[in-house]
């Protein structure tokens, strides 16, 4: 099938471009008989506008980039989720980008932006992520963002985190309250400011009850290197009582290395994780969990980032909102006696 | 910051614009001191081409779309990973759009395709799409088409599939070998080719171990209307010893409703399900599974796809595969004394 542009019309109807262009615009320059005409033959004929061209004429793609590190987690798929909730009613697309971790891939599609393929950005950041002068210069060429979870502390952009701090420590007091002595903290990175204040939060709820906190007990890298040094962990005779897992795929890992390694959870190690898995109350034991307010965070995201579209002045630190988090607590942590 | 374009680099360096592109793209036409000083001051002014400008003149977006029902189910996540393992290396975009099940949104998303704005579609349906008009009009734009997983049996484009019938058939096999007799069949649709496909599989082991297949046995809608139906066959006296959940959700679902109303899986109740989740074998008990090939049918979509934007000639039937999905046992089918 040929392509139907703008020539196409107006030669077939012999008019100008710019009659038939304003006629779909509905310009009162236009009259009615000549709409009508224009507009009964793009019907038939199928016309699409081309939104490149018009996305150069009106400067807006009506779109917004969601650069987040992987959709496996169950957080993100609901952060998605609550993002759409809001985007969608606006008339505007969302579009999905991964990093799979990598500050190297988020660069490049923040690179992409640049050029106005998308109207704003709402991003959760890379594992490794240390540096955000990719993000600082795209918001200079007047593409704003706003990060979402993972976020970077110094970044002068509206920032939505729930609290993290709070969370990690109100985990920790739970496992010693049900009898843990050596808490075990896992994470799969150490620049993201999420794991920071977690741990920060772990290691304030040890000190609280006198216990000191030990190198050895805290675990990070990426999935294989850390499922390794749980195992050793697991395996070692100074063995962990209590695992605190930053990430819901490492509470997985753990579960997966008890079962390999025989120990039963909650008597041999209790278990509790940063998660918005479905099936946390369906595994063997059920797992006890912080769930962090996904959609809500998402959705609070896309609200931050409409707003600064629709302002020319836009105050950051006065959009930042932190969501709290909930304890839940199952039977991956149940005291023994 | 001022945005730097063509017209600015020719301006500040006393060139002609088309000088300065042909430059930008190395042309011989080109001496070396200009192509260096063009060079050298788009880098100290950081100027990225537009890629509309640039999409326009090259008729290429090096983009891939890929629209799909949800990322929340694990054979998406996963297919995902498979599509980005091809696309990558090739230098080419994902952008990933959900259509949430909706027949209408999937029709939005391919209408704006229309335009240009990807190369090339990979697509697995909404629960909703009972007719491809929408995909045959992008088609005959020119924009190529691959199906997978939820495909359209008379769709004529490359399909990438897994053995959805003999699946459905060994599934239910497997239920009658380990003693059931009432097997229900769960799925969220009953226009999607793959659960049909199923369903035929499911009635053709009962046919042949010579059990009814009964109307009442056979659930389909949205998941809140499933959960409510699947929750009366579960209080029924007459209640199904058996399921089959053609969706990874109701397999959830089921478990839930049977900790509900306190049936023990497997001595009450039996459950298998098509299902890529990570936390299978973690599940109290353990989750049997049909376990489909996601990432290597994401993988043989892209690769199919890629024939077909790099030849003139493409004959999809060719290109169609089928890659067999596995049976793995674990407790939630386990035979009772």
């Amino acid at each position: 099938m040929e392509n139907v542009n703008l020539k196409k019309l107006a030669q077939t109807l012999n008019l100008s471009v710019s009659t038939v262009s304003k006629a779909l615009q509905d310009s009162h320059e236009i009259s009615q008989e000549t709409k009508r005409r224009v507009l009964d033959l793009a019907k038939s004929l199928n016309y699409v506008p081309n939104p490149y061209a018009s996305s150069l004429r009106r400067k807006k793609s009506k779109t917004i980039g969601v650069v987040i590190p992987e959709v496996t987690d169950s957080f993100f798929s609901l952060a998605i989720k609550g993002i759409e909730s809001i985007v969608q009613p606006k008339g505007y697309h969302t579009l999905i980008y991964l990093t799979y971790e990598s500050l190297a891939r988020e660069q490049t599609i923040l690179q992409e932006f640049q050029s106005g393929r998308v109207d704003g950005v709402i991003m959760s950041l890379s594992g490794e992520t240390n540096r955000i002068g990719h993000l600082e210069t795209l918001q200079a060429k007047g593409i704003p963002i706003v990060l979402f979870d993972r976020i970077f502390d110094e970044a002068t952009m509206a920032q939505i985190t729930t609290n993290d701090f709070e969370s990690g420590y109100q985990a920790t007091r739970h496992l010693i309250e049900q009898g843990c002595r050596r808490v075990a903290f896992l994470s799969l990175s150490d620049s993201l400011s999420i794991s920071n204040q977690r741990l920060e939060g772990y290691k304030r709820a040890l000190a609280e009850s006198q216990i000191a906190a030990q190198d050895d007990l805290i675990v990070n890298g990426s999935r294989e290197i850390s499922q390794e040094l749980i195992r050793t962990l697991l395996q070692s005779p100074q063995r962990p009582d209590g695992l605190l897992a930053s990430v819901e795929k490492l509470a997985i890992t753990a579960y997966q290395l008890c079962e390999e390694l025989n120990l039963t959870i909650p008597d041999a190690v209790k278990i509790i994780a940063f998660s918005n898995l479905e099936t946390a109350s369906l595994l063997n034991p059920s797992l006890t969990t912080i769930t962090q307010p996904a959609f809500d965070m998402g959705k609070a995201a896309a609200i931050a980032l409409f707003r600064n579209l629709e302002k020319t002045y836009f105050d950051p630190q006065k959009e930042s909102i932190v969501l709290p988090s909930l304890l839940v607590c199952r039977n991956s942590t149940r005291r023994c006696n």
